[in-house]
């Protein structure tokens, strides 16, 4: 089981994510590409960083929104999203590559994010978009009972996915996410490290409502925006093992 | 003696240049990488209409003022330039590589190009961008008397230069272009044919106050903006041959 | 019945409408206010454009969607929507002061105005920033037949609605435009002219079923995008009279 | 002797300063009006905490900037600078008039601001700028030798000035801030403290040379980027008396 954190994510003076203390304990870093946040600068500076403590590097590109950090539903066009996808995962890949490192993945962000797993149009575009980039990349989304659907969907293109889990937060009977506007959406210390446990010795969760839920997860999503979240990967790395 | 153009530079809905028409006419298209101009989607646009007409590729980066056209000055640290260029040219490049073309060159835009000119320490981290790029690419620039030194600074880092003239710009006698506000700033139709071909068949230009400068150039820079420049291309062309 | 007309979209160096054509020929000027088009330097042209024509200027509000020119939908929560609204209203009412000149009201522009006639949540957060304004101002929307509806909400906040049609555009038996994608989704010159001319004399149209649909319109939208759009207008305006 | 600080410079998700903590301590807020800073929705809150506390607000515009925070100079033209402040001023302006405020001066920010003391055109454009808005606004800018000078420069268009002078940086003989980059150009406690003292009992300035330079100041410039600044502010605030 491998740790997957969202970094990069600072843009120009502003600050966002304990970078520095988070890499050495993960095993890839979906990197900000621009357009919800990592400015060139700071795209460079991440990736230094995953060059120095030898971590996977995969591309996060969103939305084009600044302001909304990605995280606000956009309708863009099928064509509109697959060249803002290819801007973003090729602007990382070219620095990357200056940086002796290579892309392994591409993880979307935020709304956009979302919009793939709860919309078939946007996933096709997405999908279209990495087998149509000049190196197809593996594509990350999450780990769900229709993980077999789109496993399927990427393998006609000829794509890999990578399925990733969530250690903190709570799933329903559906295998989503619990909102987090419900009591119980994420989960105290000890639940989280149980769900850990669980989803690497058992491949499965323990729904909101006691149900056992199979779930094959390749990687985990772990969060590392203040000392908490540091300290809670430091604890996931510890059980999982490795780095 | 090629042509090299800037094209690429609409954005979202609005739109700048006439490039289905000038396309066919020129060897080197200069593609906009969304920092003055250039979104994604014209990116990817532009891209196949070069691949098209069998036009090479140039990335043309710019300093990061949408509103400004990149036609305004910045102060960017060396740091925050190299990393604005790379990620604008290694934009273009993945979006190239995934619509079969290559990019064989960086030609900075507008205020870049000026200070780049102007100034050395731009000069020299802009050079120090493309030699830190993964794949090396030569730099376009203008052809003055300094164009020795120039090859000599990029020769050092293992670059390779290109000389581009102008062909509708009157040059003063220190090999610069004469002030736009100046009269005889811009040449009438037969001057500028005149120039085109004293700069191909003898390697100079001759000066607003009539002497005659050496200036060896390896491509021209024209302008598809509106139908008459698009009309001095292909007069342009005629004269130059090719194509 | 008065005609508006979207103006100031021009941005930079990039230009979009004959603003100078238009404006003589409308009573009122929707201003962009630089989140979907209308840098600062463009607004302030047009506001000294519309004090020319003696044209009465609303504000035009837009997501910040500058690539996508405000036409794609984004799920802002109220309080961004209501913030992004004052900001964009402020801005072009305190430089419309400063050029002698007061915004009498507001419509929103492209995906929030669909959003505004079809949510119910968008439409209430546009009123309550209206009606939050140090000074309220009329909010211009569809003329439907949930106008009453619409008026009713309005006048809740102290609020004056201002119903505005469509010149050429065909209407479907709800009182909603026809999608573009349909077969006469716009009227021919002749049916536009028959349209506006019913909407003035009998205050309804006829839809693409060939109802009649009561429609009262306090303003017609035209668009003056390019020469066919103004000559449009002038046909317009000489049918309705004015000016 | 008042305090003025910078506020209201996060963007979206990004947070910058302890707005908070520093509200209740300072008499003049110079609040980012979304060009370096400060994006809508944080302009109406930091309105919002500056009524509750009762501090004086002041327009703080930039150059069109995000990624290099306004901390860039870049070579506007007077029409674009004169369009680009009044476009900032009227969003605030309208913004605390609907929460009750109202802006009582303008503060150009970071690479505009020092442009402006250091040439000309451009402090000819800003008092232009201001000038010409509806309601003209007083101007903060650096108490130097030449406070004479840039006072009558903003007499002649009916402006008043606001001169600010700086707690915790050492001074040259010109009464220049020192460069950062040179040693003793950040005081300690100590010696700010003494700064602040002596700017208010005596109207002057210890140069790094030891000079007395006479210095006439209205404002005290503060920072509360973090938790040393705002300790600062507290034990400024305890020296010169107030709120």
């Amino acid at each position: 089981m491998l740790l997957n954190c969202d970094l990069g994510e600072s843009y120009g003076s502003w600050t966002m994510g304990l970078d520095d203390e988070v890499m050495p304990h993960i095993d890839q870093a979906n990197i900000a590409c621009g357009f919800h946040g990592g400015d060139p600068l700071t795209m460079r500076n991440t990736l230094t960083l995953a060059a120095t403590h030898g971590v996977s590097i995969g591309a996060h590109p969103a939305y084009p929104d600044l302001v909304g950090f990605g995280r606000r539903s956009m309708t863009l066009t099928s064509d509109e999203l697959i060249a803002a996808l290819h801007y973003q995962v090729a602007a990382l890949d070219g620095m990357a590559a200056s940086a002796g490192l290579t892309v392994d993945y591409v993880k979307p962000h935020g709304a956009l994010y979302n919009d793939m797993m709860s919309k078939a149009e946007v996933r096709a575009a997405v999908m279209e978009a990495l087998a149509a980039y000049h190196r197809p990349l593996p594509l990350m989304l999450q780990a769900t009972p229709e993980a077999h659907t789109h496993r399927n969907e990427a393998a006609v293109l000829g794509l890999e996915v990578l399925l990733e889990a969530f250690a903190d937060r709570c799933y329903d009977d559906d295998g989503k996410l619990l909102s987090r506007r419900l009591p119980g959406a994420v989960h105290s210390r000890d639940k989280m490290l149980a769900q850990v446990a669980q989803l690497q010795n058992q491949g499965s969760v323990t729904t909101i409502s006691g149900h056992t839920l199979p779930l094959a997860a390749d990687t985990l999503c772990v969060h590392g925006d203040n000392p908490e979240g540091v300290q809670a990967i430091r604890e996931i790395r510890a059980l999982v093992g490795g780095k």
